[in-house]
């Protein structure tokens, strides 16, 4: 029997996995933002050293994997299983960074939502018993992701004010069942939602309903109310999107007003650095969550925090047919302690 | 403890979940081949009343989502997640062909491995507790994939003879913590493997390392040799990988040559049907095992299989990159009875 299920969508874990380390690389934007001393390494240039930014973007996952090992003392044969994905095409960044790592890999694509869907896989391969010691990885790259999903940046195409700009980032964490927490508690894992938004130069406000649908959903199955939470953080809805997502969850009857907040308008200063409605990609609630939430939990200036991370199901060839933009959000419970 | 580990890769699963029902939908080329008979609906045309190939790969998602579920008198409701993904970038065949499931979804990329990763992760879900029944679905489309993949249908471009022909086909199964068999007793996680291969013409050849890889280490995480199965069944290795995969494994001590099929060698004539190779793509493996060999483990024709579906982890981007092939294998053991 599924006994570790709690309502329709979210599992309690029976033995709460710990966040051993993290770790997160950025680029130079994400690196003069307000957030830049809590990443483990800002990047100079956008190549890295590589000869483009595909395999720029590969370079930065395999170095977040070394550093999320190196941190938590651990060898790549201590780890059962890699849980991974990115925003490019057949997921590239993720398969060429990690094709030295000679560990069991499941990868998953779950746009923006990737960090969450894998922090939620990965606690329940190690409450089921079937791993010790999981770690979960996702990047984007704005210049690979502009290329592929938007206009060659040599164009220098006007960006609506709804756009957002995506992280050049990657973030990650290994979760084991030895440790003393922080502990994710529980998972609630989204349906895909979609609710006749087709303008891809507003992605917050097509994820929001998503988003909504797994807050309110998180709590029903729970019984928790936004109290619980010193923080309930979506992962890159932006400003447009967050306030809708506000609205639709205060109007179900769960007033979270006090409590929300997006990595999307964490990362940079949306004024003056000017990325419009705020931040989006894989790498931005993944390099967030790794850098300053952590640390944030480690200093117990946060003890409960609800991680969503919010992913817009779209390609550039469904827009161009004229479809509209599925979304999901994924939500995983966070606490400094068991009590 | 991670107790349901054995070896380094494998999972032995504490109370196999059973493979409830399966359905598949197919093209007519499929349909024109020697397993007609064992698929669900071969449809007429390649686009099915759709506008595009894109959508009519969605539909054909959808229809066999449905078809699972009526297949097992189960309603939306009682399927606590869904797995799945496809080739499309994005996975657009996937999330829009199940937008309107509102059932938890776990989007995947393991290229034409999807199937065995999907039913490996669904069978550890519902072993561990957190599942009573879960789907599992995975796509793919010839010519939506030589689209993105390729060259234009309309050049006609030659195809050399490693080539392989992508199937346009989906299939998916039901599987649950009740029934009486066929089981899923053991779930062998492939690691990504690149043995420097970078002809996108040859994907068997690239992939056979990672299949090898995978086959030995069930062998050797089991104890399990090759007599223990009645059929080794790799996804879409086709004429080339299969001979390199079967001599790889022979060499490494195990005697795989009279157990060993492929299913991108049983879906079509090879000679007749002018597919080179072999047939290729996620539809592969998931149609032949959901129709054939479903139909024969539960004729009790076949007693125990080894299903190895195999995924060749590139883009078009890094192909163009001069990048080589990152490969992966997942295996999945099934058995008609727990005996």
């Amino acid at each position: 029997m599924a006994d570790k299920r709690v309502g329709k969508q979210t599992i309690k874990l029976g033995t709460p996995p710990t966040v051993i380390s993290t770790a997160s690389i950025v680029g130079p934007k994400e690196g003069d933002g307000p957030l830049r001393h809590t990443f483990d390494l800002v990047i100079d240039d956008e190549m890295w050293g590589e000869k483009t930014w595909e395999k720029a973007e590969s370079k930065i996952v395999k170095e977040t994997w070394s550093r999320i090992l190196e941190k938590a003392s651990k060898a790549p044969d201590d780890i059962n299983y890699i849980i991974a994905g990115d925003l490019l095409n057949q997921c590239i960044a993720t398969t060429f960074g990690l094709r030295g790592s000679s560990v069991p890999y499941l990868g998953i694509y779950g746009a923006c939502s990737t960090i969450c869907e894998s922090l939620g896989i990965g606690s329940m391969l190690i409450d089921g018993g079937f791993a010790d010691n999981v770690v979960c990885i996702t990047s984007s790259h704005f210049c690979s992701a502009e290329k592929q999903f938007r206009f060659p940046l040599e164009l220098g195409t006007q960006r609506p004010p709804s756009a957002q700009w995506t992280v050049l980032g990657c973030g990650g964490a290994l979760i084991s069942n030895r440790g003393q927490g922080p502990y994710i508690t529980h998972v609630t894992t989204g349906k895909i939602v979609d609710m006749g938004t087709n303008d891809a130069n507003n992605m917050g406000g097509a994820m929001a309903p998503a988003a909504a649908d797994t807050i309110v959903n998180h709590f029903k199955d729970t019984g928790f109310t936004p109290d619980y939470y010193d923080l309930i953080l979506t992962g890159d809805l932006g400003i447009i999107g967050m306030s809708i997502c506000e609205e639709i969850v205060n109007e179900m009857g769960f007033n979270i007003s006090k409590k929300l907040n997006d990595c999307g308008l964490m990362i940079f200063d949306r004024i003056r650095q000017d990325v419009h409605a705020g931040a989006s990609g894989c790498g931005c609630a993944a390099t967030v969550f790794a850098g300053h939430i952590y640390q944030e939990i480690m200093k117990n200036n946060l003890k409960k925090v609800f991680l969503v991370a919010t992913g817009a199901l779209l390609s550039p060839t469904s827009t161009q047919q004229g479809e509209t933009i599925p979304s999901i959000a994924h939500g995983i419970s966070i606490s400094r302690t068991l009590n």
